[in-house]
């Protein structure tokens, strides 16, 4: 098979979106643009991969590593500039090269495939991708004779009335035979109103020498959607997000309002899992069967076994094993592992903490930097005092323990299994098994004292 | 008046919706599809209602009650042999026979009775209740004679061009004479290639003996959808909303975005009152004339009267009444009654408790299992400590008593009218009223001690 | 230029509406439709604008103050009797009389703005604000003659098929000249099916006087929504927002799904602040850059500088400085001032406090009227305790204090710069510099106590 090579277009600087960030770097469903444009990309396991940057784009960089080449566009001088700057690298190689742009977050590897396989199929030396517009105002269209073969495209301010009735369009994607693009970017000239050097106008050139110009219609003009504003930023998650969440209605997931559900990428549910609207799944959480998550909730690289039930709650980057539940209103931190079937309800939040099967965190703990045992009872407004102000410390507790209401447990501090904290106690030292630790003082009742209190003298208490 | 039966089939595994679940047992607006399907065909008091159901499904059974009868279909041999089982319950009858199917959530007793209606006047061996629809691709045409009357149903692979243009489309519902329906369900056959047999076949049959076949075209496509899928599952919970939630707009109700709204069948709602998006009313919540329930808000068997606010809060099986307000961010479990001007905050949970008038609480406070007086003062991170690791105690508390804040009520205590705990207070014994409970250590300053701290040696605290 | 007048009818009950309250009270968008109109009317810089309310309106008068005056309509008898009510103030005025219902919240003042441009540059004596109606049924149908002039309004019921099919429709609001709209306002009969007043009456008697009627045909029929239900309140709340989020967007705010976010009129937002659906930003609320506000956040006349993020939170009437944090889950009620880079972490509750750079609030606490200084630390489950019953009392806390967890911090004190409490302590006396408070029961632990307790007979514990 011929070699494959493709740039991608990430550069450009995206005005309209008023932002102070590259275009590129904007996101879809929990993934940057120019990421998703890469991942297609990849898929096609081409040759190369060069991504054309602007300078000082370490973000881009950053985001993307060592999955493609860069290349940096010094200055912004428009499409064919850009692909110009890729000339070192690419130049003396052989084969068919693809060029998107990384503001179109929509294509997908399978349609680049047809492309690529009708350009090598027709021999061409450049093939558009093309799409059929409902509405194509705006857009380049893909002019044709009465044999079909692409004569030219014409942008809209220079198209007929006749051109203007074309309903094909110019999706920005193209392959070229390799050698044949370096050689006509060389041509491109910058006399129009921008001055900037265009990509399309190699097409032009191609055809005045008669080579060979072809162009390939995608099913689907939705997937051509290039970002330009917040509103088309906007647009694009719609459509990605119908797409994700279609997958996952297919692998047996209820999705009560598919509309307004959030789920990122790359996130994994099990088959008769319920996920109401209003959730939020960001990327890597996975969700295993029949788990219900309710309105409200936000997993952010959670883990979820199956037959757990979340409930408007919060879980970051933690495990919640099989048969667990939580909330409403609860969080976990990153590194909570809550082990089967431990219960855990309002207002707790655990962190960095393992969880033994069953016990149970029914209101307002913190639980933080913490072993804790199965069976055990942790009592309502519990703090695990992991600080002192400079170290974070750890808390052991053992199976079957009973941590009684408002105690503070004071870490470094081992609670065997077996033993009780009295509701309010503060515990500084270690509890053996089968004791009770107590630290609180006796109450003692002032009679008649209600008359001294500021109070008293208020009508209200009357 | 002639005697109707019916038949729902429900024994249909829906392979499709990829579940553990029996399709039919999958929910819209909080309401199984087949308890839907009951409630309209009750509302048209058949003198028998039978659901044919596959081996096992005890769940079904368990959902239904004696609302209707059952047989079992041993094996999944078709619609006509799902039929074929309710025989020994029905083939004696004379009367009209209405068959539909569970997985059709949508259609209205309205609609069943003018299919009946139609059936009866037409005097009818079968009636096929069939639908308009916008794009008729992959339903079963119904092809009429220049008469009107009607031919043949043609599936989608056996229509001819011009039929496939037929938008007229069997929707799975029949009336048939009864005695009509036994006799030519025995003669169904299965060579096709499912080998199932199939309930339309019996339509051909009477066509083929010049028995009278009539179709009834309903009003409203929407409501034919049958559920094969978890797509089809989220568009006819999307119907289904629709139609309630534009009930509770005619009804006065202020719904800020109707289209994100979740209020599922069997919830009443006064005039004037206004929910936000992003609210859940499950099924058996009442609330009252001018309320305002904020986004974030589930509300299950809860039951609000009139003027009561709910912000971001969780209630379930309790009552809030007149005037009191709860939230952002607190929990009523069951059996909360909450008086009328009760406040209750922010992060509060209440279980199993009556709060008398006026009372407030505020903050960060669990009360359970307890009995609270009028214009009570319940200060923050209050515990009510009702449990002992074996059971739950009682606590009771008196009319304008004063709980001071971070207090351990740790029950069975009674705290009397006019008494008062002071912050930080363990109270384990009773307090008789004009009291004051106090059980805390005294504060001591160790001046100069900062330098023996932990944190002394971190530049942090310099 | 000539003057200019507008009426402003907001006397109507709407009895479809099924409310206690005036119809033009309900709002959309956080802004009652009367307040719509009159802030678009206002944008025209009028001479007079005079609103005609039911008697005892108060709530009417309450809202709009003396942005406008007052006519009350005693009894219900018409929009031309309405207008009349404004006779009095009025009628001795040359000039253009604008007329408008106070239900049709979508005008925007550019469209009026035209009308009474177009109106004066044709020196009609009426015009009538038309628009294109898609489906215009229902509507009254604007008939011209071959020059393009209004021969007459026909109503739905009085229209015939070729009038029916006009899609020309009234819109409610005219221009008059107002000494001609006076003179005919008199004329008006009651002889109808309601014996009512008919303001468009008035259009007929100056046809049939040969003055001349104009017609202004505004570009976007949507604009002209009335709102007679809770649906048509439902839609016109959809419109409202798109408008309102799609200036966001054009500022380069990132909204996730813009039809799912609840934005009120009166919003700021600086670009590339990120926010989820399932947000709602209340009137006041004015947010800087690169902020992000997650689902379930709810902001209410909060000010938020830049980078601040707030997750699942609610703000009321507070600031957070730049590049603070919250939540998931806490509370800002009115009057927190929270300093730069503060973080304030799950279930935590602040309200009239001032919160110094720098500190953390991290879990489970409340401070209420309070000082806060910077480098702070407050423990998990601190309570200031600022009420006794009568009064709320401050607490003063210096900088780079060290506050233990579970801790009652007892109104009024002063804890000083550099000092330090320990977990569980009550403190009812300052606290100087360098030093530690500590108030808390010593821990005993009561070996082989277990068998004691009330759980040691039950098995769950064995």
């Amino acid at each position: 098979m011929a070699k494959r090579f493709t740039i991608i277009l990430a550069a450009g600087k995206g005005t309209r979106m008023k932002s102070q960030y590259s275009k590129v770097l904007h996101q879809v469903c929990g993934q940057a643009m120019v990421e998703h444009v890469l991942t297609q990309v990849q898929a096609l396991q081409p040759n190369k991969i060069i991504t054309v940057i602007a300078p000082q784009s370490q973000q881009v960089r950053d985001l993307l590593g060592d999955r493609t080449q860069y290349v940096e566009q010094a200055e912004q001088l428009g499409t064919a500039h850009a692909v110009l700057q890729t000339e070192a690298a690419l130049s003396s190689q052989t084969g068919t090269t693809l060029i998107m742009s990384g503001d179109t977050p929509l294509f997908t590897a399978a349609t680049l495939e047809k492309l690529l396989a009708y350009h090598e199929s027709q021999h061409a030396q450049a093939t558009i991708l093309t799409a059929h517009a409902p509405n194509p105002f705006g857009y380049g269209r893909i002019i044709r004779n009465a044999a079909g073969q692409v004569v030219k495209i014409v942008e809209q301010k220079d198209a007929s009335a006749q051109e203007q009735a074309v309903q094909e369009i110019n999706t920005g994607v193209y392959c070229f035979d390799n050698q044949k693009l370096f050689h006509y970017l060389h041509q491109v000239q910058n006399n129009n109103a921008q001055n900037e050097y265009y990509l399309p106008d190699v097409i032009g050139l191609m055809q005045q020498q008669h080579d060979q110009v072809s162009a390939y219609q995608m099913d689907n003009f939705e997937e051509s959607l290039g970002v330009n504003d917040r509103s088309a930023l906007a647009q694009a998650t719609k459509i990605m997000q119908k797409r994700i969440n279609q997958q996952h209605l297919q692998n047996g997931v209820t999705l009560i309002d598919p509309e307004n559900t959030m789920i990122d990428v790359n996130v994994e549910i099990g088959a008769d899992t319920v996920i109401e609207p209003g959730v939020a799944l960001k990327a890597g959480t996975k969700i295993g069967q029949n788990c219900y998550i309710s309105q409200g909730s936000r997993l952010v690289g959670a883990v979820l076994e199956d037959n757990v039930q979340v409930t408007s709650s919060t879980i970051e980057q933690s495990i919640m094993r099989a048969g667990s539940d939580i909330g409403p209103n609860s969080h976990l931190r990153p590194q909570a592992d809550i082990g089967p079937a431990v219960h855990i309800g309002n207002f707790c939040e655990v962190k960095k903490a393992t969880i033994g099967a069953r016990t149970k965190i029914g209101h307002l703990s913190y639980v933080g930097d913490a072993t804790v045992g199965s069976d055990v009872n942790i009592g309502c407004g519990v703090v695990f005092v992991n600080y002192d102000g400079q170290k974070k410390w750890h808390t052991d507790i053992g199976d079957q323990a009973f941590v009684g209401s408002n105690a503070n447990i004071i870490a470094p501090v081992k609670i065997s299994d077996h033993s009780f904290i009295a509701a309010g106690s503060t515990v500084t030292a270690d509890v053996p098994q089968h004791a009770m630790a107590i630290g609180r003082a006796r109450q003692t009742n002032k009679n008649d004292y209600w008359s001294k209190l500021p109070l008293a003298d208020d009508p209200h208490w009357r």
